[in-house]
């Protein structure tokens, strides 16, 4: 017994990743049907050791589809999420297009699982960057309620897709063999470079990355008092972002029970070795479930600081695995 | 008229940089003496067009010299300083060996120039990432008090040493070869990679880079009760210092004002196109005497704070810079 599974924007890299993760999960797929845009019609894939072959996303591809999972940008999902809804489909959507609807949950399975019970046909995947964040802070939300969260980011390059880590590849290629290398897919250099997040800026001087952290995680936390501060920015790496990140807490808990909740929690593991200066690094935490948590300290500035460091696969627990999670959760 | 001038540490990356300044701001230079440790005895480095031969650093090779520039560690500074003041030279010390000493100001020239009357033979230069931080907070400070900052860095190979600047490229260039590289100069992987300082962590939980833009802010700023929450990371970039500050002020100033403030600061260069998402970027701070500064808004997170994002070159303003801007002011 299975379950006939859609993955849209297969080809992305998140598309490769439902791929990976629902193979490595054992996910009960009985059908998966891969789609994408026309340009990749005919592609194949493959899927436990079988190739797929790619299909154009027309309407009319959800029919008998059971799970949805779209990663192919807000405009596609709009599009045709009503679609896959209609033919009966359970949407588990990585795009923004539906995270701040009040009828959509949005949720992390480790931290609002209640959220699932309210869905109506779609339910939204968090932001990357908001996932690793409030990954990193549960074990020491369930310890004292958190009023306000100082998070700087330190953000990969395949937050912006696949041709942006080539792009990072390639100009870096170039910058080391003294090559020219003009800019394709994002604004600015990227080879031993960083740069501000690559999405548009408010009026209030916020990007929309920092704007959906802070939306996002007044929406999972049910707080809408909850204070963020964030700055968001892109960072020469390949595919896993890293967060500084400062929570101010009601009731600072003793460093022992802080520790003892990180070590504790599933989903985080601890790396935070003082005397040989290991810590969450970004190549340590690609291609890991869990999200790499440690510099973890009282605050020097604040009586109710607590800082910490933390790595998590943008492309794993940031988008695919956690979607599949929640796909989990809805079969248990 | 022109003065004799010794730079120890003359074949390092600092050193080389003081090379620089010294002839592009013209600094008034009648003899250059370099010293280096007893590897570099015979090499010779060019300045204004003539190879000048690069001496073993001994405590006799300070006869006659008026200002000394100090960047070879801090073992070297507290062992040779007490040499070159005997012999009557002004030390201007690059390394952490005197800056916390109460008797030894500590100056950013643009910032706290009274306290270089104080000094009794040796002047000590802030940490880089200090004054990076506090150059792209000064415009703030003028118009009103800091009462707390939250930073966290993203701090180039340049601040490692030329060595780890050639550790980044040669193991980038081995990582995109698919070949195997083994880290020398700094402990963990560089290439597409990120960490934390690689400095020494305390029992607190800060690493000396941490820590020292605490206690040195404090001196410099004469505010012993400012409170600083760093977070310090080496990034993989090549030459300048990046850094996101939130810093909470007594009275927060019209928007207007604080841009007014930053537009008209010597030292500091405003960068900040929020149409073309144009902000600070460390490729182009590298080789600039001034710090960039942008992402200058409100923060979303306290009625006090103001947020913004900053890079300066860190061999330059964050270290022979500086030196020189105070031989500069000392000369005047």
């Amino acid at each position: 017994m299975g379950y006939r599974v859609a993955i849209v924007g297969a080809t992305g890299a998140v598309g490769n990743e439902f791929l990976r993760i629902l193979e490595q999960r054992a996910f009960p797929v009985e059908e998966l049907i891969l789609l994408a845009s026309e340009r990749s019609e005919g592609k194949t894939l493959e899927f436990r050791g079988e190739p797929i072959r790619v299909q154009t996303l027309r309407p009319e591809a959800f029919r008998g589809v059971q799970f949805a999972f779209f990663s192919a940008g807000a405009s596609r999902s709009r599009e045709y999420a009503p679609y896959a809804v209609q033919a009966g489909a359970l949407v588990i959507d990585n795009s923004s297009a539906f995270r701040m609807n009040p009828e959509v949950p949005l949720v992390i399975p480790e931290i609002n699982p209640e959220a699932l019970g309210r869905h109506q046909g779609i339910i939204a995947n968090p932001n990357c960057s908001t996932i690793i964040m409030l990954m990193a802070l549960e074990p020491l939300r369930r310890l004292s309620p958190i009023r306000r969260i100082v998070v700087s980011t330190y953000q990969s390059a395949s937050g912006a897709g696949q041709q942006a880590m080539q792009e990072l590849l390639d100009s870096t290629h170039a910058f080391l063999h003294g090559m020219p290398y003009e800019p394709k897919v994002l604004t600015h250099p990227y080879a031993f470079n960083l740069f501000s997040h690559n999405s548009p800026i408010g009026e209030d001087g916020y990007n929309e990355e920092e704007r959906k952290m802070i939306l996002e995680t007044r929406k999972i936390w049910n707080d809408p008092t909850i204070a963020v501060s964030p700055t968001c920015v892109r960072v020469p790496v390949l595919r896993a972002h890293s967060e500084s990140i400062l929570a101010e807490v009601e009731h600072r808990p003793p460093l022992e029970a802080i520790y003892e909740a990180y070590h504790q929690f599933a989903g985080v593991r601890v790396v935070d070795e003082r005397d040989r200066n290991y810590f969450p690094m970004p190549i340590e935490a690609s291609g890991q479930d869990e999200v790499l948590v440690g510099r973890i300290r009282y605050d020097a500035g604040s009586p109710s600081g607590v800082a910490l460091f933390a790595c998590g696969d943008q492309l794993r627990k940031g988008a695919a695995l956690n979607a599949v999670q929640i796909a989990e959760r809805l079969i248990r």
